[in-house]
């Protein structure tokens, strides 16, 4: 199934959010040793607080990365589990590099048969560097989201640089809307090539929804980067889909001690009752707060 | 001892090139298995038939990545080796993201004991996601190399783009040049912030070397990608360091038989002698062709 109708249809039948799967070791909760394998379990273990209200996850490779060797091989093992039970992976790797390198990253983790349903991409490169990895989408119904508008405070030092009469990250957002319509979803009309685009920017968000009506928009930066629940209203279509909303360090460190499990799941079915109430209606017509 | 300063010496030392040590199962050559004991094999051959010519090697973690867990694991056994062999080590991930996560990247690879000596960055998410490798090259005399313009033919799409009446990539250089120059070392006065600057734009090579003096050129793009030896001429600053030049395909797979080694290294030492009988004077003052 195309990515972005698959997509639709897990928010549907769950939540719009996502919620990192990001080991630090540090982090760790209570009881947890401070091993892979430990990280291994606390991954595995926020999977399954999580699984039927979140429709994502999403891994942050640089946690894994930082583990070397054994931690991407823990990546792809979560990356795995996290699959068979159901929910869309997505993989932030922020990748990208010339057109030969970048369809190797391309096939690295949108290839035939990876877990990995969707991959974060960097556009500094220019649209020459995307088309491996739109190939792969195509080919194999996986996704990307392009990196439009950042919530870090310094994704003004680029992204909002005048471009004309219009901002860098406006530009972008044009270039992903051009590229994505040739790409839609046959239920959705949505396209597998989505957006980034940060929660802790409001007004941003609004327009770029505007700009950019056929992509999904993978929405970072709600609880510890300060963006609010309400500040992504604006990001969703006017049927409740189209936006994922991503939180980690809120949701899967809410709690220190022996109870994180249970802390995430409830911080994570919170969020969800307050999208699922306000502005994602089901297939039927009736929103889902009555399954939390 | 700072980067930029081991960096110019290992260049006078040896010469300005830098050779990628990149794995692809399907062009490795007659007689190595298309495993990952294999690709290991090749990698360490070519290290060794280059190490006393070549200033560096840069290592391309998509070709890595692509090879999943035993992949990363190859990698830092790979850039271990080289480091021993004494040559100057480069990851090219391209790598970035907001802040706290940048912290992980840098912490991964430019981190207290790690055989990379510098990281390729990606400056789209703004100067707050570059400020912890800064703080990374500075404690632990790490490098970095910023994107800045893309050997790439898409990388006009953006890095072109008109801001005021500058370049982006321009407007970029010129953010490189001012946090470097906070970082310079005692002995080259060039910065531990690099730049990548494609050798297919010589023009803007050119151009970028005016505006950049304290920084030290990463450039890829000659060989496969079209660029020439003569094209690189003016990365280099008028005492003859200040640039490295980095070729892949056209150094490791020069021969696809037996003969692999002994044609890496011909490629690698003919370029060696073109650039040490031009533009490097020792620091003797007498080039170092005789030594090839």
């Amino acid at each position: 199934m195309h990515f972005a109708d698959a997509l639709t249809q897990r928010i549907r039948d769950t939540s719009p959010l996502s919620v990192g799967i990001d080991p630090v070791m540090e982090r760790l909760p209570e009881g947890i040793p401070k091993t892979i394998a430990g990280a291994s379990a606390f991954c595995r273990g926020i999977i399954n607080a999580v699984h039927d209200i979140a429709a994502c996850v999403k891994l942050q490779l640089a946690c894994y990365e930082l583990l070397r060797g054994e931690g991407m091989q823990l990546f792809w093992k979560i990356a795995a589990y996290a699959k068979e039970r159901g929910l869309v992976v997505i993989a932030d790797g922020k990748r990208n590099d010339i057109g030969s390198t970048a369809a190797l990253y391309a096939e690295a983790y949108l290839g035939k048969g990876s877990p990995i349903d969707a991959l974060t991409v960097n556009p500094y490169l220019g649209a020459d560097s995307i088309q491996p990895f739109i190939e792969h989408c195509v080919r194999n119904d996986k996704g990307i989201f392009v990196l439009v508008k950042t919530s870090n405070p310094g994704s003004m030092d680029l992204q909002d640089l005048p471009v004309g009469a219009e901002s860098l990250f406006e530009h972008i957002g044009q270039l992903v809307q051009q590229l994505g319509l040739q790409h839609l979803g046959p239920q959705s009309r949505l396209s597998c090539i989505g957006a980034v685009v940060g929660a802790t920017y409001p007004e941003e968000l609004k327009y770029l929804r505007s700009l950019m009506p056929n992509i999904p928009f993978l929405i970072p930066g709600i609880g510890a980067q300060g963006g609010t629940v309400d500040d992504v209203h604006h990001g969703f279509l006017t049927n409740g889909t189209g936006a994922i909303v991503h939180a980690t360090r809120s949701v899967i460190y809410a709690s220190s001690g022996k109870d994180w499990q249970e802390k995430a799941r409830a911080a994570t079915a919170n969020m969800a009752h307050y999208f699922t109430s306000h502005f994602v209606p089901s297939a039927s017509g009736s929103g889902k707060s009555t399954q939390l």
